[in-house]
């Protein structure tokens, strides 16, 4: 299936070492936050100058296949038709405008319809407004402050939630407790830390945090989970910011039967235009009304016609099993990979979101050696987050990825020996 | 100059009144937040159809010059040929990329050469990312949590700073400590409370809190907060959000040669596009790449090419001095019809970003029937909130606009009486 590539790539990276040196005179580090490429292996660039498709190209002119879709949001391709289309059409109408468009109530009325405990909608920019607000929103229905949230888990980087404690307050954290994710005695536990006083608890539709393996939901914690929220009157906050529509075409805890009462949605709803949703039931809609969040930028209306189309074709080209295909082609192609080079290797996760780690790799040599050697040979993944497929990776694009993840076995073989 | 408009204008409501009937069934109060037209007198519309320039159209096709400008966004015009011309050429090649364009160094390349102060720049998206992350950043280089803030100023939506109580903790607002603006002896007793652990002063270039008067900065008490910062090591946090590049093309606070440590931006800067920035000072960049925050959609490429376009055309096409005209136009103009009505009234504030009060007007009956009467007369200005002028509005659109207000200054009297 697979065979060595001998070659060695020649790709250039003139142009992203002259950035990278003009980024560091003007940006703290050089660069910040989830795309700051300063702990990638050499290989990767920082900068990028052009997407198609399943495709990107960096600012050298180096071509690559892109299984990271800019971290979740590119979900049918960079520049989809139906999605530019709806686009350019209300852009020529008008984006920040003096108000809200038409294309609002079509995207609230959208969601409301295809998620099904949702009876509102409310619209931000990122995932972390979309969580923040969510946790606003419990506490203002509960009157209770304390919010548990499962430990490791990114909910996003406000200073109640980021993966840094540096600015951060002993008060950001002060209303935090934390479970463990799929231990239902460890809410029970967590529960009782917070003395009747639980706002919300916060979950992912998965465990999906950064540097571990990947973990599905245990259907009957989720239900637990429910169960426990109705007993005590915490808010059931799911976070599907991540995950979103990636797994289903509604919420991804539908399959389960288990409905949250508030979701936070982002990244995918709008294929990279800038989007986020706060979705909710009936009895959350009057504490919805009462807090105070907004944006200046929130009531854009290019991005909620993007997402309106966007939801739409999700659905009607079937994205999520697309994704769904391709993303097992590729799982199970690293896997016998790993088996026939010897090396060990734990492939988890949703097909549409896999993570791969090197067991007892934990300085991420091993990762990095891996994912180094496949960003040479044009194909873009992580050593360390989670990956992402979208419905316009094609069966050609996941040959080439094997094709460099074979590549990338080998290195590892050579720097790191079998096992 | 004014003339009594006597026709009265008949504009129809129906799509308008058909789409809030549609939001009351899917978002929370019908909508949320600064756009919410759920406050403001019955002429006004919710939703908005199209944009150009000066003028905007709601869903009914009743025409509009509009002095809201988006609430600051739009500073050149709605689509600005420049502005689009540059957004449309980086969307051809990438927007929500696998990581950062070139856009990104030229943006903040640019800003650090504009802004007097800022010596890096990092990105986000609303101006409530920016003025936490200067928080976050303050607190991360002092290792001080305290914060001190002008009682009464907007610094965003976030719970730290947010107008209204729902769903915020008391943790959330434990290290806030308040001063009055202008007076520089409650900020010596705030620094007092803070005890040695303030890690910011927070402070907008003028005060321009809602439903009051604007005052500028008395520039002795801008000298001394930063006097005062210097003694106690407290970083100085100058909110740009609503002001940035409408006083001047460099930093608001220019003028007086003061210099702020952190600054806040959003709003104007990508005339429409969503982008915000955080500039600072050398000593804080250590702090500022230290701290972790992020947004998926912060790296968007399209709002940082539309944001180099929009700074250069402001000071090529000499912005601030053409909304420093036709602001000036606008408010004497007001001024004169209201001494010439025998309606008290008290307009404040900098041309580009005027307020207008009726005194003793605590419920807003009169500034309601003023705005109302101006609406229906096709100019949309706001009863509690500063209008903001844009370099796109003409001398004629500020005749119909005095046209307008000259209407609404008779509703007054009708129903009000003189004084």
């Amino acid at each position: 299936m697979t065979e060595t590539i001998n070659q060695t790539p020649t790709r250039t990276r003139a142009n992203d070492a002259r950035l990278r040196q003009r980024a560091r005179a003007v940006i703290p580090g050089g660069m910040y936050g989830h795309m700051s490429a300063n702990a990638l292996p050499p290989e990767y660039p920082q900068f990028y100058q052009r997407s198609e498709g399943s495709h990107v190209w960096d600012v050298d002119g180096n071509e690559y296949v892109d299984f990271m879709c800019s971290f979740g949001p590119i979900i049918l391709g960079h520049k989809h038709p139906r999605v530019e289309a709806a686009a350019a059409a209300q852009r020529a109408d008008g984006d920040t405008q003096a108000g809200p468009a038409v294309a609002m109530v079509d995207a609230a009325e959208l969601l409301v319809d295809r998620v099904a405990h949702a009876e509102w909608a409310m619209f931000a920019k990122n995932g972390t407004d979309a969580t923040t607000t969510c946790v606003t929103i419990a506490r203002a229905a509960t009157g209770r402050a304390k919010v548990l949230a499962a430990a490791g888990a990114y909910h996003g980087s406000a200073p109640w939630c980021t993966i840094r404690l540096d600015g951060v307050t002993p008060e950001d954290r002060a209303n935090l407790s934390y479970y463990t994710f799929n231990d239902i005695a460890s809410v029970h536990r967590a529960l009782e830390e917070a003395g009747g006083e639980a706002a919300a608890i916060i979950v992912s539709p998965f465990r999906h945090d950064a540097g571990f393996d990947e973990e599905l939901v245990d259907p009957q914690f989720a239900r637990e989970l429910r169960a426990l929220c109705d007993r005590t009157g915490a808010a059931l906050i799911l976070d599907e910011v991540r995950a979103g529509f990636r797994m289903n075409d509604g919420g991804s805890w539908e399959p389960l039967a288990v409905a949250p009462d508030l979701s936070a949605w982002s990244k995918a709803i709008g294929n990279g235009y800038p989007i986020a949703a706060i979705l909710g039931s009936a009895p959350f809609s009057d504490a919805a009304s009462r807090i105070f969040v907004t944006g200046s930028f929130w009531f854009q209306a290019v991005p909620m016609a993007a997402a309106v189309a966007t939801i739409t074709a999700i659905r009607e080209e079937g994205a999520v099993a697309a994704m769904q295909r391709t993303g097992t082609m590729l799982a199970e192609g690293i896997e016998r990979q790993a088996a026939e080079a010897g090396v060990r290797i734990s492939m988890t996760g949703p097909p549409a979101m896999p993570n791969l780690r090197f067991p007892g790799d934990a300085d991420l040599a091993r990762g990095k050696t891996f994912c180094g050697t496949v960003a040479e040979h044009g194909v873009i993944i992580h050593p360390r987050h989670n990956w992402f497929l979208s419905a316009a990776h094609t069966d050609h694009d996941i040959e080439r990825a094997l094709d460099a993840t074979w590549a990338g076995f080998q290195a590892v073989r050579e720097a790191f020996g079998e096992g």
